[in-house]
């Protein structure tokens, strides 16, 4: 298993990164050998440890206890692989980050277990923080998760969906578990309470930038980077902020509205992810997610001048400028 | 809701169940209406509580602590109807205790999401009873519970699985969350180790024997009382004790073999079936099964005679008498 390297903005924690990799190696040394491959295979993909970062430059901001950092980082990137992993199945996904899913390779029934084993894990390692709080926030941010996830699935195809609700939605699937990276970070350090909410507001709209970035990539990213084709919310049902524009602005007969409808599919999705990439949508929702981004570095201002502090500012930054 | 009445045999925690039945019940009070509607479904379907008794009642050999004890007796409860409702997504089953499944009417994706709300709301019950070690003792109970039904799944129709594996995979599956409900109880209740041991094996036992009756029953039972079609198992290609019992009996041109290869299919289940329940096959089993009951009551000899141990020795007998 290769470690991935930690990107350079990781600033003061780069170096510690490989400890939440190592122990995210050590889950998959499990005696049952199908167990052990499709946990290879899940946790192998790599990924960029962003909410790992985000909680271990959270928990630097005072006391820098790693005995108890590592196992949350390790445990919030776990939850959210785990997360992906049930998507998949419920989505039928057959690709992510360039490979094949589990669910596609190993089936929906072991896939299921898998995540509930990940799940399972994920709070052992939680419980190894020794903080019933942190215990508690982590409990109660995979409720929001699964709330957030089971709104976008059952809200799929409803071409009547508004922003504020996808924004419910996101705030539940992504932006509840970079808040608790940051929050949970914040508590193990010993922070005070308006640092701590300071840290869980940097981290719930940096979470709802990142979404947002990621599901206007889903239309303008390059699928090879993706590793999962372009318009692929679309193909799920998914109606997402640049698509939710699209039909703000072009009521009637819009590409979006037509692929639900199920008229000329490859034509309007070709055509809705043409719109997407040559109008001014896109430079509205990127605009969106700067002001999310934004409200994330004013919430930085009230913790003290640190390596750290700069570190979490430039997370936020990266998170706009990535491509995939 | 109506709550269902705790058998007599529940002794003297039976006035204290209603507790962890309001506890199940605030659960369903989400304010996601199509969430609230499937927890409903799913919890409202009642069932014995034996978990939930079992917490209760080696919570209560030495100090009775209810404000502790409740979240713990709910949180093992709900963590066993998540993994039912995971199990039957895997399984596709139609029915379970006489009504519809999640799955059946709520379709997989959102099933997925709900079970995982589930074992995030059992989380974060635990969490209340502010012990760490309880919360690792679940957490790790989550690990064996995956790891015993991914067992199940990924030997299914496996004609070459021996009785051994098939105590391994139970003893994941279901025994360890008994263990865990009555050592986490004794936990609670502040017992020294060699006492909880006495506890952990109890709950280890009592469950190797419950699971044992409920695959018999699953050959044996009343379809109606039993809320499910006869012959279950088989049909999802699990072989349970009385099945490999037929097996090693009659190695050469068995029914269950010709059901699993996929000849003469309603014949050969109709024939597995009927030698379960008139020869000797029943009785074994059933042998079997009480000399787990036997180990579970000879655990209890360590602990202070009481009347909590004498209704954990009653719900042992239950286990072996029961019906459905």
């Amino acid at each position: 298993m290769s470690t991935p390297v930690a990107p350079a903005l990781y600033g003061p924690v780069q170096d510690d990164i490989h400890l939440v990799e190592e122990t995210l190696n050590a889950i998959q040394k499990v005696e049952f050998p199908a167990l052990a491959r499709m946990l290879a295979h899940i946790l192998g993909a790599g990924g960029k440890r962003i909410r790992p970062a985000i909680a271990l430059l959270a928990g630097k901001i005072a006391t820098y206890d790693l005995e108890k950092l590592v196992p949350l980082a390790a445990s919030i990137e776990l939850l959210h692989s785990a997360t992906l992993v049930h998507d998949d199945v419920i989505d039928a996904a057959a690709t992510r980050r360039g490979r094949a899913t589990a669910n596609a390779l190993f089936n929906n029934g072991p896939t299921v277990m898998v995540g509930d084993f990940m799940f399972a894990h994920a709070a052992e390692l939680i419980a190894r923080t020794g903080s019933i709080e942190v215990i508690r926030l982590f409990a109660r941010t995979l409720m929001e998760m699964a709330t957030g996830e089971l709104h976008q699935d059952m809200s799929a195809y409803e071409y009547s969906s508004s922003t504020i609700k996808y924004f419910n939605r996101i705030a539940g699937k992504t932006a509840s578990l970079f808040a608790t990276a940051a929050k949970g970070g914040g508590m193990l350090s010993g922070l005070r309470e308006d640092w701590l909410e300071a840290l869980r507001s940097y981290g719930e709209n940096v979470g709802m930038a990142f979404q947002i970035v990621d599901d206007i990539l889903d239309f303008t990213g390059d699928e090879a980077e993706m590793g999962k084709p372009v318009g692929s919310d679309l193909m799920q049902g998914t109606l997402t902020l640049p698509s939710l524009l699209i039909i703000e602005r072009y009521p009637d007969n819009n590409p979006v509205k037509r692929y639900f409808e199920g008229r000329q599919k490859a034509e309007s999705l070709r055509r809705s992810i043409e719109m997407v990439r040559n109008s001014s949508i896109l430079e509205e929702s990127y605009k969106v997610a700067r002001d999310f981004r934004d409200r994330a570095l004013a919430a930085l201002e009230v913790l003290p001048a640190s390596e750290a502090r700069d570190a979490l500012a430039d997370v936020a930054e990266w998170v706009m400028q990535r491509r995939s």
